[in-house]
């Protein structure tokens, strides 16, 4: 079975190049010509848009409203930040100047507008939210405050790659304030759960929600917690955090509230953020070497319908039936919303659509030519399912009438069945017998099998301790990514440091 | 009658700190204490989601797909821009560094961290869409380029005012770029119409749509159309507009097609904006002494349940029947959405609660006490008509089966009366029987009046004489606002030059 398949590169010849590849060849985004910075192009933005759409409902139906904050964030903000804050990062964008101006034919920045203070493009919003819930809350009875913002943030990166780490991305910040140390990290609990069922039930991919080790923590944090998905080359992503933050930002921002007993006490706070960095984990999750496959519900459009024209008087007769079908798809329902369809009546040729199409991983396509209306049939590819055990594309024809009553049930079957198949990809590449360091050195250096994760027993070191074992995983190029909520309890020794074991935790390779 | 109002200030005492008022009590937003910058508070920002759903969706229906593009502009795409475009503006925010330091105690910009060219903070996107375009467009296969894009953009304003002129605003800005001229001057009707649509059924605020003069273009455009809302002071609030380029920006930024004929041509651009801008018109247009009127469409909450609780056993009863009330209410459909109804269980005072929601604006407001149970009963308060002719709060009780199925006719009944009212006062205040320019500067120097518009003849001058007008005006604190789309032809004499008059345009005070 020699397949030709859609891209010019696989992901077994080479994982990064199939990526770009995908990236490219699905519409998703592109290189702006701005440093570090991607042009996010239909294809990619419709999908964020369905993203958004879905995570957001989940963010409100846990009592969040959203607000927006500031784009810049005076210098000043940041100087109580790194008082309260180790390892603060430094690497932003400062706005110094308000006015161009026209010298010798060019332009130039006018050194006549320098800003008295300057302005940081926000990295995150913990600075300037927390300055305006120190003016919100006053009384316990202000409390909790549950606020969430969808923003663009800017982090000065070195090496970006597009939607993995790019110097703008955009993402949603939810930050609450509570009264209690025991409510807000609940509440830092509750929304990473909203993350990791918005990341299994809404783009289909499998995670491990967990604790992060201290060294991992947000700056600032107490607690971190994230949840993680394992890509098609057996690497980790980090596809969202949740921060418990104690009071260290509301110590810097002096946010204080009188309690019930009268007393001024500092509130507890939480931040959580997921970004459009989930898109570069739905790519690297569910892409073949065709293109992107999208799961259904966040796909822009479910079902895209190609019809086969043939420069004939026929063609009018065949667009009527298309969009007929159309019209009749979008009045059904399936995972809870109106089913969309789109007709694709563009002036190229059918066959070039269809592999569009496919590239793009809509996940149905349907093919109608002069015969199927005629038969009133539809030839209908299933992208998930896109060749036959001979290797020729598993096109069925199918009377109309059955496809539009199944249609339902079949996006449903294709949501379930790619999370089913990145599930079981994730539960088989978890090994958990590593029982020493010599095993796990042999495990990842073993290139001819597949790496994934290795579940291990540790103590749960702090301090220069773990620092010691974050250098021996960083010389194989590893690091710790969380200690699953799930995990079972541990029994043995610490494979790091040989003292008893404290819990289980997740090494791998990671994005 | 001697009503006392939620607000500390009338419209008639002062009309400016009634507008900051009603952005304060009504919970839009406040200044963050970032210069110029505002943080948008939920009810606020609430308003500008359902704003974003509903032309967002206006503008999916004309084919246009969202995407996203950088922030960050570098400075050389702007000197392009320059050579193209008299009058260009320069008031910009621009980044010249990418990172802090620690020095002495103090955060610093660092100086070994300046960018080689520096980048500007977009004020708008036509200079990187543009040179996306050019990458995009290679033939006329490609064409129409459709798209649309919402981002926060950055202009440097020295006076703002919270909605109306803000450094960081939101907004979105629609780019296509056609294959002739007259299919881009079609699309650029389009889309003005789609925002007279939106303005006038979605936010209730009536509108005159047309053509600005010459001297009121954006740099750059060929043509520039607006639509003109008259705000509660008289004053014109421009509230969207849309540009024919022609083909500045595809000559600036090298957008190319090869035509039917295989020859190279420039493509045929156009773009257009609404922004947060829109929630001022808003509050200006439906506002009154209680705060803010929210029209159904556009209210993030359109019934609002204030249960009135005693601390006492029947408590847990009435909250019961308040959130059944707001589960049925949610199933209920108006105005082609299901109804979104809020039970507002928060532990405060219900009449305080009744205020806040009346000051906020939400269209109804039932409590519901438990003498209103025992009878299944509730009271409504209708937002638009607050209050009886004897000066007292317009509270009715109704049988609740009755309130439920009245819902739908009511909300729909209230953003009509809402439009109805707003048009009368468009429609009775612009004068259009003001021949000569003597007769225009007594009409704005007569302080009794409510001052509205004047609709006046003029021979649609250009250049130095145009430039006269608009000095002349501008001594009056008037301008031109546009020529409105559906005017009467002119037939008298110009009121500035005497000659013979071309058209009949808007002048007015603005914001």
């Amino acid at each position: 079975m020699t397949n030709k398949h859609a891209l010019s590169v696989t992901r077994t010849q080479d994982f990064a190049a199939w990526y770009q590849a995908v990236v490219s060849e699905a519409d998703m985004a592109e290189e702006s010509g701005v440093r570090g910075c991607m042009v996010i192009r239909p294809w990619g933005y419709g999908i964020w848009e369905r993203m958004q759409r879905l995570l957001d409902d989940a963010i409100k139906a846990t009592g969040h409203e959203n607000c927006y904050f500031p784009l810049f964030i005076p210098l000043s903000y940041f100087e109580k930040e790194a008082e309260h804050v180790e390892g603060f990062a430094k690497e932003m964008a400062v706005v110094t100047h308000h006015r161009l101006k026209a010298e010798g034919g060019k332009l130039v920045v006018d050194p006549e507008a320098k800003l008295e203070e300057p302005l940081v493009v926000r990295p995150t919003s913990e600075t300037v939210i927390g300055a305006a819930f120190s003016r919100w809350v006053q009384s316990w009875r202000d409390l909790p405050v549950l606020i969430n913002q969808w923003a663009n943030v800017v982090r000065w990166e070195m090496r970006t790659r597009m939607f993995l780490r790019t110097t703008e991305f955009l993402w949603q910040e939810g930050h609450t304030a509570h009264a209690s140390e025991a409510e807000a990290r609940e509440h830092t609990l509750r929304m990473l759960e909203v993350y990791r069922r918005f990341a299994e039930e809404c783009a289909a991919v499998p995670v491990i929600a967990g604790e992060k080790p201290e060294n991992e923590r947000f700056p600032g944090a107490v607690a971190t917690y994230s949840i993680e998905a394992m890509m098609q080359d057996g690497k980790a992503l980090q596809a969202g955090t949740s921060h418990f933050l104690g009071t260290t930002f509301s110590k810097a921002q002096n946010i204080r509230f009188q309690n019930r007993e009268g007393e001024l006490e500092l509130a507890q706070t939480t931040s959580w953020g997921v970004s459009t960095r989930m898109i570069g984990g739905l790519i690297m999750t569910h892409g073949d070497d065709d293109g992107l496959r999208v799961p259904p519900r966040v796909a822009p459009w479910q079902v895209v319908i190609v019809p086969m024209l043939r420069d004939t008087e026929e063609d009018e007769a065949v667009l009527a039936y298309c969009r007929e079908l159309a019209g009749e798809l979008n009045k059904q329902m399936a995972l809870g919303e109106p089913v969309r369809a789109l007709l694709d009546a563009k002036a190229i040729k059918a066959s070039n659509k269809r592999w569009a199409w496919v590239k793009k991983g809509a996940p149905v396509i349907v093919e109608v030519g002069p015969r199927d209306m005629v038969g009133g049939n539809v030839s209908v590819i299933r992208r998930d399912r896109l060749y036959q055990d001979n290797g020729k594309l598993a096109s069925a024809i199918q009377p109309r009438a059955e496809f539009m009553s199944d249609i339902t049930r079949l996006l449903e079957d294709i949501q379930a069945s790619m999370f089913a198949e990145a599930k079981a990809r994730l539960d088989a590449n978890i090994q958990r017998d590593v029982t020493d360091f010599a095993s796990l050195e042999r495990f990842f250096a073993d290139s001819r099998q597949f790496p994934g994760w290795v579940e291990v027993e540790w103590s749960k070191p702090t301090g220069a301790e773990l620092d010691q074992v974050d250098q021996r995983l960083k010389a194989l190029k590893l690091t710790l990514r969380n200690v699953p909520e799930d995990a079972s309890p541990a029994s043995g020794a610490c494979i790091f440091t040989g003292k008893r074991a404290a819990e289980r935790v997740l090494v791998g390779r990671s994005y």
